[in-house]
Parts: C-alpha cells; structure tokens; sequence
C-alpha cells in the first residue's frame, strides 16, 4: 500500500478533517484506487464512490460527500436494527408455527399501520412512505412465516 | 373510562408485570376496548389488536404480545431513523437540483448496495433482504430528487 492512506479507512483516521481527507487531489485518489484494486483491502467501501466525478466541481463534491457519510452510517444502524426486528419476527414465526397460527394478523397489522403513520407524522416522515415501508416489511415477514410453517410441517409429517 | 386502565396506556404503567396487563381477563379486555372506542383515547395505538384472539391461549398470546412490544419499539426507532435519512437525502437533492447533477448515481448505488451486504452478513440478516430494502429506499429517494428538480425547473422558467 506504500505511504498511500486507504479511502476505506477514512472514517477510522482522527487527524485531518473529512474534507481534507474526502478533498485529496485526483492524482493521490487515483494512486488510492490502483491500491485498492491490488492491496489486500479489495472489497473494502469506497465512500467516493461515484458516477458523477469529474461532472461536479470539488467544492460541491465534498459537500455530496459529508451528507452521504453521514447517510451511510443511517444505513448501517437500519440493518442492525432490521436484524433485530428480523429476530423477534422469527421467534413470532416458531410460536405461531408450534400453535398452528396463520402467518398473517390482520388485525395487528392495522393497528400498526395506523400507529407508524402518526409517528411518521410526528418525525415528518410521509406517512404514505411510512405504511409502504411497513408493507414491505411485513410482507417479507410472513414470507418468513411460511418457510418456518412449512418446515415444521415436514418435521411432523 | 371509569376505572379501567386504558391498554394503550399499558407501556407508561410501572407498577404491575407487562404480562399481568396483557394477560387481563376477556371481560376486562372487552370492557376496555368500549372505553377505548367511546373515550378521548379512541385513536390511541391498541399493542393487544390481533385478528388471533380467542383462537389462541392465553399464555401463547402472552409470549407474542411480549415479543411484539419488542417489535414496536424497534419500529417506531426506525421511522425516526427514516426520517433522519430522507432528511439528509432532501440535502443531496437540492445540492443535484442546484447544480442541475442528474437524480441517481449508479457508481454509489453499486457500492452501497455491496456494503449493506457485507453489514447484513456481519448482522445475520439475508443480504438478498439488505439490497431490495435498499432498493426500496433508493427508488423512493429518487422519485424525491426528480420532484425537486422539477420544481427548480419551475422557478427557474
């Protein structure tokens, strides 16, 4: 990797702003890259990822780049806590599955869908998004549930 | 409301188990849920709604209500979060629209798409999962940035 700091690691470097850092010179982002493809740090996420280099200039480059940082680490909180939420959903697919329980709930999905629509409310979040996300959530959910139902099944059969 | 505490209250209540709340007689459950539809509170959030009640018993329906405020708390944690993203995608949007930088960014979408796999794996949630709920998202931001483009356009004309 010679002298050349990974773009990778970025986040993880204390000294020098993100701007310093995210503002190298296209020589040095170039060599970056050569040392990403060879080094051993190959598959690792480069933050400057882009289509648009070279269509912007770096002033507003940086700043696309510090709010997408902040976005990535958004992301990276919303699948933890969808794992989580994943976990507690399988436990409901073994309970419901044990018991013989259809994979869906109608009536708890209302009542769910009415409450995340006020709290998208409350958040400024449309609450249209807020109930499409919730459907799309769910409906991966019971997809669950059938996978969980139908190898209990053949476990009994 | 008489004496009856109100289900939708049950979360604020210190005193007493969570179960022995949900666990309420059908009687008091019933009598509750007139309150609830002729009270102030009738458009409060019901964490007991389910279409499986008297299919199921009661110590079973304890241990999905248990578990389902757990997914409840995890829900309403990510609207705020949602809201939060869209919040910095709004940012990215007008920073486009400004300097008239098209809606997607296919180069950034790749490498997103390869870092919540890797983080899914790492959180034991499907990767497959991780990249059409990003999908999901992405699809919603750009039908945002295109909406702000348009509307500058339409200052600008």
């Amino acid at each position: 990797m010679g002298g050349v700091a990974t773009v990778g690691s970025a986040a993880g470097v204390s000294k020098g702003s993100a701007t310093r850092l995210f503002g190298m010179s296209d020589t040095q982002s170039a060599s970056t890259e050569d040392a990403q493809e060879d080094g051993p740090h190959s598959g690792d996420y480069d933050p400057r990822a882009s289509s648009l280099r070279g269509e912007v200039e770096q002033a507003v480059m940086d700043e696309l780049l510090a709010v997408r940082g902040s976005i990535d680490n958004i992301d990276a909180t919303l699948v933890y806590l969808l794992a989580e939420r994943f976990k507690a959903t399988q436990r409901v697919g073994h309970l419901k599955a044990v018991h013989r329980l259809p994979a869906g709930d109608p009536g708890r999905e209302a009542a769910q869908i009415d409450r995340l629509r006020r709290l998208a409310e409350d958040a400024q979040l449309d609450p249209a998004f807020a109930e499409k996300f919730l459907n799309f959530i769910i409906s991966e959910v019971i997809r669950h549930h059938e996978a969980i139902s139908r190898s209990h099944a053949a476990k009994d059969a």
